[in-house]
């Protein structure tokens, strides 16, 4: 979340960057959709629905099926309406046979090959997302390590290096080196004698010198203490061809003229910092262990067009898209409406003016992710790199490498691009086979075996998306002030839920924890309401 | 490595740190059996051995049976003596139901459930070492990821915070946090203008904003955006309960004092950087791979007690230590030797000066591990620690966490223990049962869970290893100088190899490189000879 004091704002930082090497998108990349990270969950046990209680929960997204899941287990009679035809909202991932249409029409079956897949939505999980993960440990999902921070992974600038791409491993460990070197120079030279003690200077010393990897005369230098950082040039064996030989670290200059230094803080974001977690066999097994344990609870193909609230209850219309015109409706005496604010601010629903203003004001983050099959592991066989993601200024932004089935034969799918903002909408507009091709042809300038393995892809534009219409709620701090509460609050038998109701947006969690504040106030209400009645 | 040129060096660093917190044992932790952790790795070939060529190799750890695995397919008759009673040598995962006896007669049983194991030996594979990643692909054990840092974990010293254990993440973040605060500072006070250019100084100042999670007055201060590293006070959440409470970073002073700030490099040190590897089901794997490979060539439970060369060939005599007082024979053409040196050095050999004046030069680490099995992952369920390690000054020095079946119910085992050095030398006096209750007492002042989940658990102290009494060679530059050629080179039809005979010492990438160098140089005298003949 960005704050007046906080650190340096988006504006001042593409000022900046505009001089250096085009390293906005790799900002971005780094950055965007992860300001806030962070959850307050705490698991939740709701008791005593009033005895033949009901709730409506449109959408079968995580928040949705969270709702359905403990509000069913608290005694309420559940049922969910949802447009798909499957389970998850934006927990997703396209597996080989998969099929999908988005708006305007243009169909895409995707082909990878049995056991590859690509998570076009969210793809990892922080430590710290207790809800998600609670959940997860609740279905059964079995989770393993995602790599966020691959330091034999590249970073690249088409401005720095002549375009050649760089790993990140020289890159942190010179800037680091340099910016311990220049600290220790002006302590030595007693040029923060008011900063810091004379005793704590010692101690910094030393310190600057273990973590910039100095030499004795605080100096970062060629050696093999800076090499055991940013690699050799010659790594260390065995028997008599064993003697290493240390590599020339780059100039401060290189490293700052590069923009590059950009990518290295990622990894202490607290969203991205160790350990990160994905389920095995993609991020779609959560939405699909959800649908399996609601079972008949949820009805699929279910286009809400209507939501409509008086004094007893609740009425949703809606279509069954496989008979198209038809019109059914589904009634209960309170609703959960997890529709995403973009879908939703298209749907008649009578609630007052200050929920509806709110809806009407969020925008929607353009976002789009392309998966592609490559003949072979390439990046594993040929680079070295094992998961991980290599970030890059062009419009692709980031590569992102399988963190599972490391070393296999075969084929194998990666994350060819992830994009936001104005590179997101270009790619909007062309057709999935144009996007996939041009992803192919950026991302040849970083891995040349792109041209000769390449296989098929698969590109996912949000923006495209039926059942979502973008990515995910696109809040700002003035919108939050104005709006927030509103969104938020109960109106009459309805409440709303989704990241977009929650300071985590676009990260799973987020959800989570709107839907359980949500009920929690809801069946507080049907509970007052109960006992009245 | 150390060099004089290097990094500071360890007698400064322990004199600097004798004033602080006690953090000489930390410093080890993340430091020792790891200066060097790279390879020269690159696939070999052998062929065309000569007809009939026979080598016997000593020893099937990962340096003898990558010997004999090349050596086999290059058409050569191989035939391995292994004095253990399993494949693998040092490369071990001890599991329920695994017996062993250490020098002295101390006996254990492990006791561990089904699927639970602790690797005494070597525990992780860097992606860089290239060697032994090769063999674990051409054997077909699979790999995961290995988490090396994790910033959920804790760094703890005795000496500071009241000797409670802080989060790795918040110490890293404010560590990092001042130290770009204080450098902007002698930026913005013009006191580093000889060091870095005007255009420079403007880039940089913006790099230690990003890096460092500085606010818009280059301070490092109490907001969202230093909370987005550090962690928050209040997490953010979903609906009305949502706005996150940023939390207070430390000053300075109390991070430098701490001396907690010597864990914070040890994820950026080239062997232990990502992406790292473990073999599914312990490390063990990859020797038991290699055993299953290499069959009927190894013999197991055989004591080498003279190594004998004359001008035709090589004698190895030795007992079944099945059948005490045995004494049986086996010769070769050529020899490749792997015994430790601490083992070899009591062997009757006749090689000239030099190398025998190698063989005893070079003493042996101490090193203790200790495995504990627990009633419940508590670290994961109590406290959200999901593989990764706890640095503590502590003997114990480490508490790492396992790297897999993360979530799981039930069991698990952790390592209590990795000790090297004095405190390894006091844990090898006692019995396995003191070392094991020593080590759950020190654990229990940084997880008070131990005492009421411990349920069992095998100490493994090197020193008292009957088939390597110690941990591994244990080089200074001084040594190297005099006696690491002597060593490496050929003897007659004696070659040595294992990590003892590499610039990678303690690791298996050690092993592979030295056996292959070794090998190769044989292959070609081997060549010569036969040519000859």
């Amino acid at each position: 979340m960005t704050t007046e004091n906080s650190t340096l704002t988006r504006r001042e930082l593409l000022r900046m960057i505009g001089a250096t090497a085009g390293g906005a998108l790799m900002y971005q990349a780094m950055n965007s959709l992860g300001f806030a990270g962070e959850s307050s969950f705490a698991p939740v046990s709701l008791q005593g629905a009033p005895r033949g209680a009901s709730v409506l929960v449109l959408g079968a997204g995580i928040a949705g099926m969270v709702a359905a899941y403990e509000l069913r287990a608290a005694g309420y009679k559940v049922q969910i309406l949802e447009y798909n035809h499957r389970a998850g909202g934006r927990n997703w991932s396209i597996r080989g046979g998969d099929r999908y249409t988005e708006l305007g029409g243009f169909k895409q079956e995707c082909r990878f090959d049995e056991g590859l897949y690509v998570n076009p939505g969210p793809w990892r999980l922080p430590y710290h997302h207790y809800g998600i993960l609670h959940y997860c440990k609740r279905l059964g999902v079995p989770l393993e390590a995602f790599v966020q921070v691959n330091y034999n992974a590249y970073v690249h600038s088409t401005k720095a290096f002549g375009g050649k791409p760089q790993r990140y491993r020289p890159l942190k460990a010179d800037y680091h080196g340099h910016v311990c070197e220049l600290l220790a120079k002006a302590v030595r030279t007693s040029k923060l004698e008011d900063a810091v003690t004379k005793e704590d200077q010692e101690k910094l010393l030393f310190s600057l010198r273990a973590i910039g990897a100095l030499d004795q005369n605080f100096a970062y230098t060629k050696n093999n203490g800076s090499s055991n950082r940013r690699g050799f040039e010659k790594d260390p064996g065995g028997g008599l061809t064993a003697v290493p030989i240390p590599s020339e670290p780059m100039g401060l200059k290189d490293v700052l003229d590069s923009g590059l230094w950009m990518a290295l803080a990622v990894g202490d974001f607290y969203e991205m910092q160790t350990t990160m977690f994905q389920p095995v066999g993609g991020m779609g097994r959560i939405g699909e262990a959800f649908g399996k344990e609601l079972g008949a609870l949820i009805r699929y193909n279910a286009k809400v067009i209507e939501i409509k609230q008086d004094a007893s209850g609740v009425t949703a219309t809606y279509e069954d898209t496989t008979r198209p015109g038809s019109k059914l409706s589904a009634r209960a005496d309170w609703c959960v409406n997890t529709i995403p604010l973009s879908i939703l601010s298209q749907i008649p629903m009578n609630v007052g003016q200050a929920m509806a203003e709110a809806i009407s004001a969020v925008p929607y983050s353009a976002a789009i992710k392309i998966g592609l099959q490559f003949k072979r592991r390439f990046w594993e066989e040929d680079e070295n790199i094992y998961g991980g993601i290599t970030y890059t200024d062009l419009p692709i932004s980031n590569i992102a490498y399988p963190s599972s089935d490391y070393f296999s034969k075969g084929k194998g799918v990666l994350l060819g691009a992830y994009m936001w903002g104005l590179a997101a909408m270009d790619f909007t507009a062309m057709t999935p086979q144009q996007r996939v091709q041009k992803c192919v042809e950026m991302g040849t300038r970083i891995h040349p075996q792109y041209a000769r393995e390449f296989d098929n892809g698969v590109a996912m534009a949000w923006h495209r998306s039926p059942f979502t219409m973008g990515c995910a709620g696109a809040w700002t701090d003035e919108l939050r002030d104005k709006h927030y509460d509103n969104l938020c609050q109960i109106d009459g038998r309805i409440v709303l839920a989704g990241e977009h109701a929650s300071y985590i947006p676009a990260w799973q969690e987020g959800a989570v924890t709107s839907a359980l504040d949500a009920i929690g106030r809801l069946h507080q209400r049907a509970v007052s309401a109960g006992a009245k009645a």
